[in-house]
């Protein structure tokens, strides 16, 4: 495996797990009044976009990375509208 | 253009300009309590990360979609540290 593909994979891994964090925040403080519901229903189309585009590539990467950042910003959307 | 590749820059232009309402709500309340900070920490390094990553292969739309991302977030960051 070259360099520039361990790049993508940690770069890939870093942008998906960074959502743990927000779960875990929103989870615990039962708030997330700062969080922009906008950003998370712009930011989530955007993820299925990129998964439709992984699937028709065939892209496990794209594909993985995606439907994980899919799955955490959509738990961070029902916290926030659960904690209203 | 192709579909696919029409695919991927919708795909990438919602991933990007999403955190435009953040920056905007956040500016507004002058809050950004319930954004985790680690959250903003580690995505922005898997952001520079991808800015490498497209650097490395020439990728016009991986550098422009990730730096412009990366830019918003960091005004996030310095909006969530100045309204602490």
């Amino acid at each position: 495996m070259d360099f520039v593909t361990i790049l993508g994979i940690v770069a890939a891994t870093l942008t998906t797990i960074a959502f743990l964090p927000q779960v875990w925040r929103t989870w615990k403080t039962k708030s997330a009044k700062d969080v922009s519901f906008i950003m998370l229903i712009a930011f989530m189309s955007g993820l299925v976009l990129w998964l439709i585009y992984g699937i028709i590539l065939n892209a496990l990467p794209i594909i993985l990375a995606n439907s994980i950042t899919l799955v955490l910003n959509f738990i961070i959307l029902w916290l926030k509208i659960k904690y209203r």
